[in-house]
């Protein structure tokens, strides 16, 4: 982010008190300037369809997940429902599902060997995290299954934007663009009404809402995202894809340079932001190690810190390095690995 | 709030871009400014101790209630454990306790005829929502139980302070001290780190944190708040129990000039944050009716909107009136009230 005064925000003292923000909307506690925000730029951008949805926000969209997972169980006639994701899942999905002991939901893991019988939601995080790859529903069935679909990921400096996504539950972050993270905003774009109402229930009896101060903020910076995502010196976007590219090309090189490790390879594709095709270049590495090692445990010698596999519902033998960090903590990743990338 | 500049805050595009606050921090996402200012204003009104105590943030205290309950279930060897709270109980807690079906917990209604065995957890409300009393905890055993104290109204606008609380786990938010519910800010003072520490597992599955804005000005007016409150133009405890007495003197004149309606008589008592004895002005007037009626239905019929008491556990010619809203609300609210007094 550069430091442009365009990106600050002032609120006076006796600015945003209430609880409520358009007591006419679904969602009551959601700024409408925050609406137009998240409107604007997914149009700007062309990732996701924002016509005839309803904007639910949350603290962030682990808070939103949570929100939607209350809300399509709820409405389901059969409870506990089923939640499924695909290996490798993020790991995150496991906890959210599982530490309030809900009966209205159940962890249930791969949704590839998923053969419960009952009502299902399938997590689809794409493109994928922990590994960048594009995804689809893998249960098939011809009924009683929901989706919730993840695209926290789908800006065009992680992946090639190939399409306005348009599903019945869409999960967006304000983390994840930018990185502001501490700002703990995220947004659902959702068909179904009741799908809204029930999420808004959720949030409201969860925390009464989210922080105006936050939704402020966020519409200025994903205003000033909007306004300048076609001037190639400004655009965020741009600075954002060749970071990304710049960070990959130079993992790429040391993990080829030797014998011990691998990346998934990515399609290149033609981004319609862009209008060019571009390389894929997620925020997460998924490493692996050709041998079957503990390459977690590995790493950890060599101080450098990654989730293990294992918690994604994958092997051990991978890890998921973050690919965000800042540039003096990647390189010093980068100089780590470098001096064990031909360990035997 | 005065219109004044020492409230406004100014925060620029690159800063509170973290998930993290002090990794040190059993709460990692507190910012160690609002930890400062939240002891430095219990300190200075002297209503809470803060010493050997953990401070957990929380979206607004209905998401520290919850993680709270998730600590004190947890932690218990047997779940689910029964939540109580004496009648007439915030109506909240009900839902709170509720909506998601955790075979942690379990809402159990009025602890005055809380009977089942097994562990518990008491909600105590002090002063009270709805009625502004003070509490204790009434349920009368030995062992098996937990008490979590929501003293979110224990300033000295809405009651005198008589004592410094100190118990395992109390709550207080930001938004019942100003009036600035929309920054979803709110504070657990607790005394187990295992407590503590659970409260902030639940706080990051459930949003990973509290938003850095709402934190960032928090901390300014709170800091504000303290520096002003010895200095009698200026200081806001001073203009919000002024505001409150007003308000209820003309509430009660209403009331009492006619046969219909009732209202709690509270002690006066020594504040000693006033250094004075004081009114007791609770932040909702729990309004009776001297007939058998449904004084919810009544006051609707009359265009005023209140929360019938049955929500409460209580009885439905009670109803909760806010004695917060703005000063032409209030106005028109006693105007209504006035033409119904004599009602028979």
């Amino acid at each position: 982010m550069k430091k442009t005064d365009k990106y600050t925000v002032v609120i006076q003292g006796w600015d945003l008190m209430s609880y409520f923000s358009d007591t006419r909307d679904v969602c009551w506690f959601l700024e409408p300037e925050l609406a137009n925000a998240i409107k604007a730029l997914h149009g700007a951008i062309g990732n996701a369809v924002t016509e005839e949805r309803y904007i639910v926000v949350g603290t962030g969209s682990s808070q939103l997940c949570q929100a939607a997972l209350f809300a399509l169980s709820s409405l389901s006639e059969v409870q506990p429902v089923n939640i499924v994701a695909a290996v490798p899942f993020y790991s995150t999905y496991v906890e959210e599902a599982s530490y309030l002991q809900s009966n209205l939901y159940k962890w249930e893991g791969d949704a590839r060997t998923f053969d419960k019988k009952g009502p299902y939601i399938e997590m689809v995080t794409s493109p994928n995290n922990p590994e960048g790859t594009m995804r689809e529903p893998v249960v098939n069935r011809t009924e009683g299954g929901k989706v919730i679909h993840d695209f926290a990921y789908y800006w065009p400096h992680y992946t090639p934007i190939t399409r306005r996504e348009d599903h019945d539950l869409m999960l967006f972050t304000f983390s994840k663009i930018t990185g502001h993270a501490g700002s703990r905003i995220g947004w659902a774009l959702v068909k179904d009404i009741e799908v809204a109402k029930k999420m808004v229930h959720y949030l409201t009896i969860n925390s009464i809402g989210v922080s105006k101060e936050s939704q402020t903020r966020a519409t200025t910076i994903l205003n000033e995202l909007t306004k300048t995502c076609r001037n190639k010196s400004e655009s965020f976007f741009e600075y954002g894809y060749e970071k990304m590219k710049s960070r990959w090309e130079r993992l790429r090189e040391i993990v080829e340079s030797g014998d011990t490790f691998t990346l998934p390879n990515y399609p290149q594709a033609f981004c319609n932001f862009f209008g060019k095709t571009i390389s894929t270049t997620p925020a997460f590495a998924w490493l692996g190690c050709k041998e079957e090692r503990d390459l977690g445990s590995l790493l950890k010698e060599k101080n450098v810190l990654a989730r293990g596999g294992d918690r994604f519902g994958s092997d051990k033998k991978y890890v998921r390095i973050s690919m965000l960090s800042r540039d003096h903590d990647f390189h010093v990743f980068l100089q780590r690995l470098a001096t064990i990338k031909d360990l035997k």
